[in-house]
């Protein structure tokens, strides 16, 4: 399992992992991929520095990225306080009242809270930037598509490829005319933000698209060898895996209250997530749970735009995470949460994916 | 390109090609897959009778299946009549205004109108059934997952393998436990019915779901040498192809009036199409244009339940066709639709799979 992408990022092979948890990353990396560590949980640049210098101590010399949330266009900002006083009263009435239902308490008075959305702010997405690049950093990826072009030139000042995810061939072609340097494909399937069109049917026509000029990687729907090896059917240089490390013992190191929301997700099948505005104001997709459905029923207020919607529910998501129970967990996660059957190392699940690709290829060639 | 598939159907390569027209289904049959004709759109017997005559005479001894639309459940049924009194008179008021509204004319009164629905009833079904077991067929396909056991039974009797769409691995189980000899997963990407789950996470779901008891085909996504090989390497024995075949010269031969229909799918891309209940009353993609808009604005009602929905649509489904507006047509088809960009013969499609095919294989080679 070894293509271009190898010898451009120096890893072994083409498996980015995109991961908030830095055990996460760092056992990517050090299994021969490359692990992405997710920005948005770090409101304080001050922590992200702490958490890379960790990396640089952790991937036994092996590269490593991180992910930030950065849309080109700068969108209104303000304090949390300003924005704050964007949100509707029946809203936050909604959300009062479906906690109540769901019997989820209220956080204990000593709890160190997160106070949300800052990380998707474009001022906050700059420092993480600027941080980032004191460190041996071999990727900066974008999660909402081409950062800026003055972002992308700073990165490439410092010797950073820029990575983007694109839902369309024409915001890959968008994305590569600005100057990133590698496309993430992520079909319909994926987890968080994702677009209509599935990884069948958008991993060939954003290679079309891009795939002379950059390397192209298939997010969605990757958690197995065989799905690895029809990503690079399709024409991919490597696959972006996100969802499928929430389930491995690393990530509990990172995120140490965590169980319920991993039984939650081994639980579940692939039927169970829905796509839905209410975790960020962008249609993003969620594991279906009780709050899901809360917010699916027919007295429900419609989502708020970005980024109020992610400031309304950040409260309640401290609640929810605190309350442990996996019947009311509000976690973005793809569809192939039906294939997250168990808890396990990230060294187990890179170890299958090679193995059931060497198998993969063994079985298409008694197809000739 | 060859499975076990191939001789299990005794075809040259593991390509399905599900089509209405007879024209298409004996192209592809010739050229070494298996053509299955849609026999939704005969409301009389008779008629099918006479093209499967005329197919027997056209496939150069090659073989071909049919497909119907048969529930397991028999639903209500009733004539023509009876069920008209069940559509409420806001939906037909919507269906003249939105019809004025986009300037669809009124039928010609010499038009030799196709009532609609009944091809969707479950006694019409039967007697495609029995009128095909009187054809040297070689596969009979519903639409609508598992046809009942009986009517399993009477095609084995005949010898003729049953194939049955899933669009989740629960319900291939099912077809299988009821007798079903071939199981066609169908992924969110694709045309007509089609359920949530991409083929990216659904096809290797069911092949380890049922695979080792059946053949999977893929559906939904399939255009390109290089989906067949994403195909095959998530485990499927074979392809299912729809919607490809709308854009093949041999379909005006059947269709001679679908010339805007073709220019629309010609024209459209992967974003241009709709998952909807507007077209039977079960969830069904659709190609985006101004009636499927009219459809989802504030004012229009909820579609009816099938086949409610069929039958309220049925007399405007003639008038669009009529019309001829490329900007108004209601025509089933998956995302594949942008990847149909020109109107080719199906000998054309079908070596393009092929060398596509082999070109990947060689391209994965390297990545070992």
């Amino acid at each position: 399992m070894r293509t271009s992408l190898c010898d451009r990022l120096g890893i072994d092979l083409p498996i980015v992992g995109f991961t908030p948890s830095e055990h996460v990353a760092a056992a990517i990396s050090r299994a021969g991929g490359l692990g992405v560590l997710g920005c948005v949980r770090f409101n304080d640049a001050a922590e992200l520095d702490a958490v890379l210098s960790w990396m640089d101590e952790n991937t036994g010399g092996k590269p490593y990225g991180v992910d930030i949330v950065m849309p080109a266009k700068i969108p209104a900002e303000g304090t949390s306080v300003d924005l704050a006083k964007l949100i509707p009263q029946e809203h936050r009435d909604f959300v009062e009242r479906t906690l109540r239902d769901l019997a989820v308490p209220p956080l204990p008075d000593d709890t160190d809270e997160r106070a949300g959305v800052l990380g998707w702010l474009h001022s906050v997405a700059r420092s993480h930037v600027e941080v980032a690049l004191k460190h041996p950093i071999r990727l900066i990826a974008n999660a909402l598509g081409s950062p800026p072009v003055d972002v992308i030139e700073q990165c490439h000042a410092k010797g950073v490829p820029v990575a983007a995810l694109a839902g369309k061939a024409e915001h890959a072609v968008r994305h590569v005319d600005n100057g990133v340097d590698i496309v993430v494909a992520q079909g319909y399937e994926a987890g968080g933000h994702t677009g209509e069109i599935a990884s069948m049917v958008l991993l060939p026509e954003v290679v079309d698209a891009v795939g002379d000029r950059v390397p192209v990687l298939a997010a969605g729907g990757i958690g197995s060898g065989r799905q690895v090896a029809a990503a690079l059917a399709l024409g991919a240089s490597g696959v972006w895996m996100g969802s499928f490390w929430l389930a491995t013992e690393e990530y509990l190191q990172t995120m140490g209250e965590s169980e319920a929301m991993q039984r939650a997700l081994v639980a579940a099948g692939s039927s169970d997530t829905v796509r839905t505005r209410i975790y960020t104001g962008k249609p993003a997709r969620l594991l279906k749970t009780r709050w899901t459905e809360a917010w699916a029923s027919p007295d429900a207020p419609e989502p708020l735009p970005m980024p109020l919607q992610n400031l309304l529910v950040s409260h309640a998501h401290n609640r929810i995470h605190h309350a442990a129970d996996p019947t009311v967990v509000s976690m973005p996660v793809g569809q192939i949460v039906g294939r997250m059957d168990r808890v396990r190392p990230v060294a187990d699940v890179i170890a299958e994916l090679v193995s059931g690709y060497e198998e993969t290829l063994s079985r298409l060639d008694k197809t000739r």
